[in-house]
């Protein structure tokens, strides 16, 4: 079974949340084994919005995750970024994992969101996902589905 | 089965739709028959976090509701509060089902934490729950757990 892990940054905005129960509840249907690593605030989250586990079942410490990190560890990598934090952390598990990516990046203001997109494309070659999004999930749902077609086989 | 109406306004908060999940969860794991009526923009995020409908399976928008909506049609109501908007609904579900309430408040700003507190208090003979919450949903909900002990029998 192949194995996904998702990052999840500080959540700002209220479209995380939904949308990485979303993503990890896609992926395992797929038949993925799908990871959660997230930050204190973003676990509370997760864990308050699924409190049966029926979406997300496997979460980890984002710190703790990264301490002990190998290569090759996790055959998919998403991240959600929607800060300069969020950017790092992807960047840096990107090389660690050298493996397939994807990078969800929203934001409302268009300037933060090219800087975002300009930063993760100089320092990667993961597939960017984004779109100006902040409480209305649904462009980056749609990009989502249609990006994810690619791992259905 | 009592039935129980959740209100959603506007999802700006990061906790709202973790909350919602998590609050019609518990309700309807406590016996009560649950719909929650909220603005398309809070639907689609409830949507997209429970797409299987594991945890709300009832959903209706929060207008056509009001328009329908019937003295003592719910045995309880709980409102998710952190807009003047959200406030206004209330008192306006409140004071149309004429039944046990209870507002769940949360906004940064402690002074427009205050103003949404008086108004309610003012209008409604509601039980509030409220905290300064943005995106750590841990004080609501250990105050939800608390307020909600009294509709265990």
């Amino acid at each position: 079974m192949k194995k996904v892990l998702i990052l999840l940054g500080c959540p700002e905005s209220p479209s995380q949340t939904p949308l990485a129960l979303y993503t990890a509840h896609k992926l395992t249907k797929m038949g993925y084994d799908v990871t959660v690593a997230s930050t204190p605030s973003a676990s509370k989250l997760l864990e308050v919005s699924d409190p049966e586990e029926f979406y997300v079942s496997k979460k980890v410490d984002l710190e703790k995750c990264l301490e002990d990190l190998e290569e090759k560890e996790y055959d998919i990598l998403i991240g959600f970024v929607h800060k300069d934090a969020a950017v790092s952390y992807f960047v840096t598990f990107y090389h660690i994992l050298d493996t397939r990516s994807f990078a969800i990046v929203f934001e409302k203001d268009a300037d933060l969101l090219g800087k975002f997109l300009d930063d993760l494309k100089e320092n990667t070659d993961a597939t960017l996902i984004s779109a100006r999004a902040y409480h209305n999930p649904t462009p980056l749902r749609v990009k989502i589905d249609r990006a994810f077609k690619e791992l259905e086989d």
